[in-house]
């Protein structure tokens, strides 16, 4: 490794770095980590520290770091055929093998995998699959996408435009005039205090449903959603939500894009999201779980009645004018299988279930009644804190205060990663599937430090 | 390996390839492939066949196969740390340090480089910082993007809709409304035969002109273009094309982004096209050569005038709402790395320009007075033969017939890969920049002979 400083000069001077403000860090007042090792739950920076990454990555590393398994089935993988293409029914071992095992875990509709990148890219395969599949139907003018505000889709021009959160939209004229949006099912923050669950859920499907009448069902395409909102909050849906809202996609011939890139091969304590709450997709959105991140690799599952069309498709028309130079590279399909392989080895789908549990019962326990915790939620492996300024009104912090960004940061410096969701003063978590006990105990106990030194 | 039959079958149930015939694949009917391994410009397949892959992958594997250097970087970097993101001023050595060596080769009034996972997301990202740009200095309404009929950008809504091929916009709605398209600077296909080359750039400098005339120039954010026309037909550009479009677009404040996915890091026999043919592009598109697509890696290099209002943007409104989880991924990062001291190591940047222009001259020689070839065209190690019914009128073949895809097919029996080129009967050629004078002969021998099967 480089001196520090010249490293850290080089990084100043000429990357520039996703999601960040880029004056602040050019001129060297924004934070710089540079990271060089992992092992488990567990990261380390050039500086010498160790932290526990109470978010996986950005919700990715889900086998946790420093997995040998993996890194030596990219080795192998890198000395074999480090690339070939898959255009015109081109394939390698590694990329028909783990198109086998995806459908293995898949549920039992969903026909065929295509291999993209990242979530972002299986995004807008799925967008441009959705269009095809209606120009083929005959039914043109059924195109328009519907998504939920606070849903998170990916940071492109169209995927940015599905994605409902205004640090995405605002300054990149988005979102496109194809997307529209719906309620997001964040019972927390509905208007009225006196709804049930059950009946947040009819009103979001009616919401919905009205929606739908004014722009009329004949426009309308597909409905996307994450199976708990992700970036938006970490929201598990209200009791009934998914089936009153599938009730709505059949009545009027919506597909429904279920887009698991968070919830996909166990963090929720189940394979799939659709499957732990009776989805039933048309097309599955994934990536990071995928290979736990080791490599770059993601996909869109497509259901029966999707792929009888496509096929029927390319029968009238020829070959599907969609690909990318690195669709099912051979890197990412390897570190697939060995994460794939290295998941159920582990039995981490389980333990993402009971330690996921665990750490949301102690995170209620430590700070549930304090005064500025709104509500403590999750599900699996997902877990996140609300704070509010008061719990009786559920009115919320100024923004400007920065509440949640500040807890974090104190998190931070007691050696703990979590990330301050946006709109909101959220405290998300969502920890490598192989947390163990002792590890959730370690979280609960810095998140609850970390919020009495900010709120009291 | 699996049986044959086993992993063949797998692959037509459960795979979605990429540009495919998906019916045909599914049911056995299409050509499928599965490679096994590579070394310098030859690929392996399962079935004991070795082909020189006289397109390099899809133009990328340009340092060639089975390059140890590469693998043993990807093995060091995927047990040392696979995966940790690059948000809010995160890195690794590998990504830092690639950062500072893409910007060593970048034209000097370049300012930073944003990495992605492929050409089509790096353009994607370069829409995004286009908008945003204008937004910032207050032109809300300048946005719209220019490219080239025949111009390849990528295969997304977006970035397919900058792509100027009707495969990749028939059936998908696209172009999106932001973007419209020029004429190609395809001198060949010029419709006056009695044009010089420099009269048909002040041509298509005088299309462009009426372009922006008729759409007002105050609507008009970039013009998007490869150095040298890919996809489209390997054309190289006209003399005198690239000073009239940029007095253009100087002329009327807008940017130029040159997509040197194809030509970036050495292909021309220059390190960028833009210095081969003299751009001052403000966003350069990298991606395939980056990594000679030993990992997926892309990159947007970012010009110093779009840079400091990149900066104050976020000074203004705080962090840069953009970003993919596996931006700047430390396997893509190591790899890219490795790749770029191969190149120069091995002296590939010039071993493009001299094997290129000896591969061209030969395939002149060889074929250039045939019946059916109205041109053999290329620069650096890119080559094309176009085939003509006719060649005193330039008259073409009926596309129902395929010659293009006969050839090449008739090629790929003598165990060559070439890539017909779509909207033409174009054989494109594109090897790996290590390709050796005997490699060249080869190619040119099996050209003419399968050119002389199928054409006579």
């Amino acid at each position: 490794m480089l001196t520090n400083d010249e490293l850290a000069k080089w990084d100043r001077e000429n990357f520039m770095h996703p999601s960040t403000n880029l004056g602040q860090f050019a001129r060297g007042e924004g934070s710089q980590r540079i990271i060089t090792g992992g092992d488990g739950v567990h990261i380390t920076d050039r500086d010498g520290n160790r932290l526990l990454d109470g978010f996986a990555g950005l919700y990715c590393v889900n086998v946790g770091y420093g997995r040998t398994e993996i890194a030596d089935a990219i080795a192998r993988q890198a000395h074999e055929l480090a690339y070939y293409h898959a255009y015109a029914g081109h394939g390698s071992e590694a990329s028909i093998t783990l198109a086998k095992m995806v459908m293995d875990r898949a549920p039992d509709h969903m026909a065929r995998v295509y291999f993209g990148l990242g979530g972002s890219d299986a995004n807008e395969t799925n967008v441009k699959l959705i269009w095809y599949y209606n120009n083929i139907r005959g039914l043109p003018r059924k195109k328009k996408i519907i998504s939920r505000w606070r849903g998170y889709h990916g940071s492109g021009l169209m995927t940015g435009s599905l994605t409902g959160l205004e640090l995405f939209h605002k300054k990149f004229d988005l979102p496109l005039a194809q997307v529209i949006h719906t309620e997001a099912p964040y019972y927390f923050r509905r208007k009225d205090a006196e709804l049930s669950e059950e009946d947040f859920s009819a009103h979001c499907a009616a919401e919905l449903e009205k929606l739908i009448q004014r722009e009329g069902a004949d426009t309308i395409a597909a409905f996307i959603g994450e199976p708990v909102l992700g970036t938006g909050g970490i929201v598990p849906p209200p009791k009934g939500y998914w089936d009153a809202i599938q009730q709505v996609l059949t009545r009027h011939d919506i597909l429904l894009v279920a887009d698991e890139v968070v919830t996909g091969f166990g963090r929720l304590g189940s394979m799939f999201g659709s499957a732990h709450y009776g989805l039933k997709p048309d097309l599955i959105t994934i990536a990071k779980g995928l290979t736990s991140a080791y490599a770059p690799l993601s996909g869109s599952i497509v259901g029966q009645r999707m792929w009888d069309v496509l096929m029927q498709g390319t029968d009238e028309y020829g070959v599907l004018g969609h690909g990318w130079t690195y669709s099912a590279h051979p890197i990412g399909a390897a570190a697939g299988i060995a994460n794939l392989n290295l998941i159920d080895s582990l039995g981490l789908v389980e333990n993402a279930g009971t330690v996921g549990a665990y750490l949301q019962k102690q995170m209620k326990n430590a700070i549930g009644d304090h005064a500025n915790v709104g509500e403590v939620r999750g599900e699996g492996m997902l877990c996140a804190a609300e704070l509010v300024k008061d719990r009786d009104s559920r009115s919320f912090f100024d923004p400007s205060e920065g509440i949640g960004g500040k807890v974090v940061a104190a998190m931070l410096r007691r050696g703990v990663i979590a990330r301050a969701m946006p709109q909101g003063d959220i405290v998300g978590l969502a920890p490598p599937l192989c947390l163990t006990t002792a590890e959730a105990d370690t979280i609960v106990g810095v998140t609850a430090e970390s919020l009495r030194e900010v709120c009291g």
